[in-house]
């Protein structure tokens, strides 16, 4: 499997640490037909994740200093109680925020990636946030920030899937199969903030 | 304000009866920021208003008889628990469902908007799913369809905001601006179900 560096921190996919999801294969593949994810979405992610591997640390930037820094709500959740830089924090999390854009795109949708999204998930809740970096920061990112943000995602990926030259059709095809696969990981970290007694009151 | 119909069945937008919405207007704005949602992207919005406007039926149809009913985890909240079709909630929920792809565009995002947002997400939870047509259907919608659905509104859209010859550029641009609204209401329809105690386990 490509990575972004020979040693990620925190980044746990696949390995024995990472709990088993509480979601099923069944609601997963349930999930898939309801966002409408074909055979040709997953050709297509394959393709986009040839076409971002060389880019993810320019988007993590563009998403980080570009994007986050200017939207102190957002931020604040990379910073100290008190407001202050986490450099160390900042280039761990960007580094699997790397990792993430080529598993979303390379990573077969299986029960190992079904487990890590679960650990994606709660590492944004009160449940696990700041633990794999043992950093003080804000205690969770509230579901309604995540939710959001994916739609800035969204759009601001498009140019990079543009940016090796594909057709105008393959560019729309391989950023509909982002939009779909970010919609159905966004249904799965929802989970643990719409159940009961898991993570109360993050919204 | 433009509508649909004369009459629509339990649309209650502005109305007194809708509850006052928990989430606050400094909230709203924070989540427009954390979107990216523009005045831009309000200007687009009321074009694709105009674009939509008379195909609004069309739409509707295309999502519920072409996709959510060979969709049997989907097409069961429009039936009974035991699987009958109910046509008369149906057709109720069809013209509620295109006044709202008007008041997405067509609204400002203001303190009424934002109650019936409210309304609108406790109208898929336990709490009101059914109420107002009188029906007994599945109780809720799990939130996780809500947020798959997204996916296939947005991506299926885009036709129809293409279908009054408009620039390539202006489409997109219109595009852009629904996706963003769709993303900021399904932050806010996610209240309920993240929201100790109101609807638990309804992911």
């Amino acid at each position: 499997m490509k990575r972004v560096a020979e040693y990620i921190h925190g980044y746990t996919y696949g390995s024995p640490d990472v709990a088993k999801s509480q979601v099923s294969q069944r609601e997963l593949e349930d999930l898939k037909v309801s966002v409408g994810f074909t055979d040709e979405d997953q050709r297509y992610l394959l393709l986009a994740g040839e076409v971002l591997a060389d880019q993810t640390r320019r988007i993590v930037e563009h998403w980080r200093s570009g994007i986050i820094a200017g939207i102190p709500n957002l931020a604040r959740h990379s910073r100290s109680p008190e407001g202050d830089a986490l450099p160390d924090y900042l280039a761990k999390s960007n580094l699997r925020f790397e990792q993430w854009i080529l598993d979303t795109c390379l990573r077969p949708y299986d029960q190992e990636w079904l487990n890590y999204q679960q650990e994606i998930a709660l590492r944004h809740t009160s449940q696990k946030k700041n633990k794999v970096d043992g950093v003080q920061s804000t205690p969770f990112v509230p579901l309604r920030d995540i939710i959001a943000f994916v739609a800035v995602i969204n759009e601001t990926i498009r140019p990079y899937l543009s940016a090796k030259g594909h057709s105008a059709e393959d560019v729309d095809k391989m950023h509909r199969a982002w939009c779909k696969s970010l919609q159905l990981q966004l249904a799965l970290w929802a989970r643990p903030y719409a159940t009961s007694g898991q993570t109360p009151n993050e919204w």
